[in-house]
């Protein structure tokens, strides 16, 4: 196996809606001082800035908590779960996280940011452009930040993907003892996410990151429904 | 924020029950193409060598799968959900994952390994053996694969650690806009444990891996505890 690096890329200016996102992150890559992009890299980018480039800001009052949660209600498919100021709900994508992924930080006082409505298709724009322009092949993760039912701590997730498997599936594959395996499909898209988030650092507010050294075996079309768990799997529900 | 690494340690023999593996860990470090571990990089060891190194191998009847799932129901100190085949427990560590953590997959048929009963301690002794005969001080994390309520696809997380955080505590940390974030404890063992698998491989079969560009602020004293989740807060009990 190879190595795998990892690093944000910096500099990258403040995101405003309407702004052209991928074109703003082939200009970082332009001049990063980790050097040009190479094909199978893979570019992480974290949910803010594609909900900030796509206008996928609303209004709250910042005074009043309920404010946001009455917005976390409404946008919400389902409420899993509730406790005090706690939501946990089901997304519209199918994501179950808390809030329904509704943010207030990283964003102006006054404002929460919604996931972005297809973040596939965010992924795709930005590896379409980044192949144009760039003429690169790279694999796009979009990221957020998901708490988990059992476990304490945040983990970096993939919400969208272009280019790049979410989920690999190696059952059947022989083990190294030459049985074959019990499981297993490894989420490689989340666990590059978590790689990435390694790096971007929650306060430094870096939201792009670029991962080398990925299989050139997890290069494909895909999508992150790969992700979601369909209710008639779910144990929890 | 600096560069972050990770490769699997080449050429690692066969664990046996018995076998010390903090020293089959320094001799590989000592000879990996990729140079000696340095002040600061994480070790990222699988269960299972942990789990076969300190025996903890029980014998199943491998033509009757009733065999495994006894022992699974013996070991769980609660089941969570079950379903068909699929037994979700809490295990004696407090972790919440398919199967109590017993696993038959890289183990010899005829046998099931369990999870190492305190992997804090495990961690801790390879780091002790690393510092002592290598005379460098990293950061151990004992990793396993586990799944997600909501999410498809299986990821690497900590099961324990020693001398690294497992998680982060940035809570009233400034957010790039300058504000106090709402969150954010980062579960940063878990991540460390996924970028290790994506180059360990499930079945290259490389059971340990070293991660290089873990922020110097990481590093302390810890244990695994930090990510179970305490039974008032879970809210899927």
């Amino acid at each position: 196996m190879s190595r795998l690096s990892a690093w944000g890329v910096v500099g990258f200016p403040e995101v405003k809606p309407g702004d052209q996102l991928a074109d703003m992150i082939v200009e970082a890559c332009r001049n990063e001082p980790n050097g040009p992009l190479l094909d199978r890299d893979v570019l992480v980018v974290t949910q803010k800035v594609v909900s900030k480039a796509e206008g996928r800001l609303v209004a709250v009052n910042p005074d009043d908590p309920l404010s946001h949660k009455a917005l976390v209600e409404k946008e919400a498919v389902r409420i899993v779960r509730r406790r005090g100021d706690l939501i946990i709900t089901e997304t519209e994508h199918g994501f179950v996280c808390a809030n329904n992924g509704v943010d207030l930080s990283n964003v102006e006082r006054g404002q929460a940011a919604l996931l972005p409505k297809d973040s596939d298709r965010s992924a795709r724009r930005i590896r379409d452009v980044v192949r144009a322009k760039l003429g690169v092949e790279v694999g796009v993760i979009v990221s957020d930040t998901f708490g988990r039912a059992w476990r304490k701590g945040l983990t970096d997730v993939a919400i969208g993907v272009a280019g790049i498997a979410a989920v690999l599936d190696l059952r059947g594959t022989p083990d190294a003892l030459g049985r074959v395996m019990q499981v297993t499909e490894v989420a490689i898209a989340d666990e590059l996410a978590s790689a990435a988030e390694l790096v971007m650092g929650k306060s430094a507010g870096i939201p792009v990151a670029v991962v080398r050294g990925a299989d050139a075996s997890w290069f494909r079309e895909a999508s992150v429904q790969e992700l979601v768990r369909p209710p008639q799997e779910d144990l929890f529900r």
